[in-house]
């Protein structure tokens, strides 16, 4: 955390300088604006989180409720998505409140006796050691929170406008704020009112049921049937030993994926209800709730369970239903206008609960969308650059559809129809990092460079998430996870491994260094504003091969320790060394002749090159970004 | 974190429900209170926390600032603090955004080229590991934020009244709130108006200068003359390499003491002024900063300072002083009757500030009389408990005071006056335990056993800190770190470490279960008061030797697995197991007989005894507590 470089800062630094928007944002909702988000839930408040870190741009965001949501259905938090909240700056204190999944055990039926279950598997929660992030239970509700803090608390000030609900909205290309959306007021003091509002951009996180889907004409398919569980969040006595460990349990009296909560004592069981018949016609919904309890009864025999209080409850129907598109270019046009109007999240993708990927998938929906929304508002990219939203996150709501499907279909298996197959445990086991998060990969693209250099760092795979690694940090000689000072700030990361030239002596180095600092066809020179600071865009780092004690920082290339902010003050916290142990270059593959490692603002690893790459680089960046010299 | 377990927690789970006095709390200063805390600072600020987990105790603190102190001047935090942060849940919010010290530096004239420093030496800051905690750099001010925060959140919703000064105070016994104040409003709605109130205890945390420390009559004594120093909070452009690093330079033009500063940029310059003499008359506080700059230059030779901004900056000039007594007792009635007025921080004890002390002691002083207060005022111990907070205290300042000059005499020596002797260096690595905090050993008293059974558990000592160390916690494979889990609640640790019979086998474990639970010479069922949950005052968990995968949780005896809360659910956070690698039971020496480890609210090991223990349990804890039944 870096502050106090322009002047003290007495109170809590993670409230940033107001700015932009935020010294003259309207309190009230205002009929224009350039951001209009549709819903305040994961996928809606992470998009206005990472909106907000560009002040200039107008970003509001809407919500049907009265205020801050108090209870959430979601719950599952990936490895993945807490690498996020550390780019958002509160990955430690929703895990020091959250349930740590460690392991997984399997319950199956006694073979001696198959009315009662047994434990049968055992199994680590990232047996492969994926991510230094734990995998999380922790509602919703917490999630929303503290997203919407770090906006609240952004130099933008963005806080919800709740108590609104969007009715339609209508794109007028020839207006220059070409979203009309008509909204009906629902809270006590508007409720019935409508109004017209009209924004530059509209993003749809709006549900299941997405008016903003129905707006643009986007299509959901999939199954017809769907499958019905119980849910309850439940408190109670029971001498079933494995209560607060997660477990999937099979028996003959059906089955059950519990799942510990947060805070020490209440669990989540979900009991399964089976395929509901087309024609059941929400039949299934009215299953009370002393049904669910006495099927987890039966299940969980030999054990007991006495149910004290149920915190919350539920009967879901939910298939496997996937839309078409993520904006509102046709498919028939794609490639031929760019979009004006996004969905995200559930309105773009339904699907078991029971993998607990729902709120984690659209929450990367919202951090794909937000920054080149805020590159194309601030004039950083041509408008293009918002087709690759759509492009991009439908194949990767595909995988999750398919891979829920799977998860889904063993999980309501009987223990009969496994036999001779792969069973449960197995399939967690080797299916891990997909729940985890982390097997997203984009394909390449404008945005995604190909695979041409990969080997000089095979540990960072071109398209997916960059995974950090630990390194010293040579000014202070404190040891730091790279990854982590990845801030949802939208810059882009240059990662520069160096060679095994002594610190200073380094000729490539020193090239690079130079050219990227002064060269007209730097990509640092091209696309940093006139006034702004030399990182303002492209933070670059160093990583060197050295014992940190034999560098002197003063010999690192000028970019690396660049003079920013009002005093023209050195940055200190740009030069790392490998720690020695662990080591970074054998850990992550990376060639003992450097490599040039560029990561997106969403922690996407978007290119790798070598460290001569010149116009490479400048080849790069020129269909994404707008020159601003 | 615990929980949902009274049923579902909505919002922030570190926000207490509100309770006793938080339930009908006065929101202006009322005229009679159960706590008077003189002055927000450190030492008080933490006094009114942890008697905020007191709810039915009325604790007010006032401070004549009109508001929250915006800049402080200490900011060293010893790891031994960071783990009291930990015990108020704030210990990662605040590493978070401070500076940590890795690493010392030690600079000394060059042998070839006097008139150079060069580095001579590099230090590990906790050369030992006694701490799994970091040594932290961060303001003061922000510290108080945080022990506020807790006392705000609290049940108590404790919050500072502002704007009051005290003018002085006396203590009439026959009165049912002996300790009358007068104050004196200094904010601007109050300028200047004189209140009397009444507390039953005062506790004076108002600073060097203190005047309830006069009110008192007790005398500071020490150092005639003062040693001064210029201190500035600087950004600056250096060619100084080590200018993010703690560094101790000595050079032929004089001394220089470098704290960097949390944020990345800011650091602190401690430049030695010299001995003041007796007559100088305030004379050196007019030390322009120019001065203070060009000192700083012409010691940091061949390296240049360009001085851009000075965040704060003070003449300091302070002698080593410490006071006869902390509380209202005189010398020759010690032991005779019980005190009602309390001094703690600054106006106990001066020296320098740059062994990094001052602040860390201070806030120790708040945490051992707190608990205390809360537990007479509470009814929960007689009023003699109290005497020992003067006498345990009074120890821990002078060997302070004793440090702190043989440090600022090694810091103020010239590189001549050290030769031959212990360098700045050696004496640093020597003495590392002290200035982190890890030296306070109380000795026997009614508070601390005697080291009959030390034997047990080596790794304890008696009278030390409790050394967390990690375990495994059973119910959910987690493994957590032990000591972490001691919270500020005013509760008392038994930590019983089994016996290496298989779990639910061990009959010694059964029976101190049983006897804990029903006995009526059992601490647990004498000093709880019926309606209280049964860990309410004793929190007891079990550290086991096997694998946790070998343990039912349900094999536990009762102690250990309380019914609790509204409902009476199990707690299933109180039993653990080693880690295996590493092991508890090896790390702190531990006799594989088992041992009981009782540990007080503010975290020192009380008595270690063994398995077998009874009359020695009830024996320890009669004089200390009183029978609530």
């Amino acid at each position: 955390m870096q502050f106090h470089h322009n002047g003290y800062v007495s109170a809590d630094p993670r409230i940033q300088p107001a700015a932009g928007v935020g010294t003259n944002r309207p309190e009230q909702l205002p009929d224009e604006m350039d951001v209009l988000i549709v819903g305040a839930g994961p996928a809606g408040i992470i998009t206005a989180a990472q909106l907000s870190a560009f002040p200039g741009v107008h970003t509001r965001i809407i919500d049907r409720r009265p205020g801050r949501l108090e209870i959430g259905q979601a719950d599952g938090i990936q490895s993945r998505t807490v690498e996020t909240f550390q780019a958002f700056g509160f990955a430690e204190r929703i895990t020091a409140e959250a349930y740590i999944i460690k392991e997984t055990t399997f319950w199956n039926p006694d073979p001696q006796d198959p009315g009662r279950i047994i434990r049968t598997d055992r199994t680590a929660d990232d047996p492969s050691g994926v991510s230094e992030f734990p995998h999380l239970v922790v509602n919703q509700a917490r999630v929303i929170d503290y997203f919407a803090e770090f906006a609240a608390n952004s130099a933008a000030r963005t806080v919800p406008d709740y108590g609104w609900e969007l009715k339609d909205l209508v794109v007028e290309e020839d207006d220059d704020y070409p979203v009309k959306a008509t909204l009906i007021g629902c809270a006590e003091d508007n409720s019935g009112v409508e109004r017209v509002i009209r924004a530059k951009y509209a993003v749809g996180a709006d549900g299941a049921r997405s008016n903003v889907r129905r707006s643009i004409g986007a299509k959901l398919s999939g199954d017809k049937a769907n499958h019905a569980w119980g849910v309850m969040d439940t408190l109670a006595l029971t001498d079933f030993p494995d209560v607060r460990t997660k477990c999937a349990i099979h028996s003959s009296a059906g089955s059950i994926l519990l799942i510990p909560r947060e805070g020490g004592q209440l669990f989540r069981l979900y009991v399964d209800l089976g395929e509901v018949p087309v024609d059941n016609g929400g039949h299934v919904r009215q299953t009370p709730l002393e049904e669910i309890i006495q099927r987890a009864q039966a299940i969980l025999k030999p054990y007991t369970l006495n149910v004290k209080d149920v915190a919350w409850h539920s009967v879901y129907e939910v298939g496997h239903r996937l839309t078409d598109r993520f904006d509102d270019v046709p498919l028939d046009q794609v490639g031929a206008r760019d979009p004006r109007v996004f969905i995200a999240g559930d309105a773009c993708h339904t699907h078991s609960a029971k993998a607990g990927q729902g709120m984690n998938v659209s929450m990367q929906d919202g951090f794909n969308l937000a920054w080149k929304l805020g590159y194309v508002l601030s004039g950083r990219a041509p408008e293009s650059l918002l087709r690759s939203y759509s492009a991009e996150r439908t194949v990767i709501a595909k995988d999750l559809i398919d891979f829920d499907k799977k998860w889904s279909s063993i999980m309501a298996a009987s223990p009969e129809d496994l036999e001779g197959q792969e069973g449960v445990a197995e399939f967690y086991v080797r299916t891990a990092e997909f729940p985890a998060g982390f097997m997203t990969e984009y394909a390449p693209s404008e945005l995604t460079g190909s695979n041409e250099h990969q080997e000089l760092a095979l540990g960072f795979p071109i398209g997916k998430r960059f995974r950090s690694a630990e390194v010293m940090r040579v000014a202070d000689a404190n040891p730091k996870h790279l990854g982590h000072h990845h801030r949802a700030d939208g810059r882009y990361r240059i990662y520069v491994f160096a060679d095994q030239q002594p610190v200073g002596q380094s000729k490539r180095l020193a090239e690079l260094s130079s050219w990227l600092m002064e060269s007209d066809r730097s990509p640092i020179v091209r696309f940093t504003a006139p006034g702004e600071d030399i990182d303002a865009l492209f933070d670059v780092k160093v990583v060197y091969q050295q014992d940190y004690r034999q560098l002197d920082i003063n010999d690192a290339p000028q970019i690396f320790r660049p003079n920013v902010g009002k005093f023209g003050l050195m940055d200190y916290e740009k030069v790392y060394t490998t720690l020695g142990s662990p080591d970074v270059f054998d850990d992550r593959q990376i060639s003992r002749d450097g490599a040039i490692v560029i990561v997106r603002p969403d922690m996407y690893v978007a290119n790798i090159l070598p460290l001569e790459a010149r116009s490479e680089l400048t080849a790069f960046f020129e269909p994404i970004l707008l020159q601003q010299v």
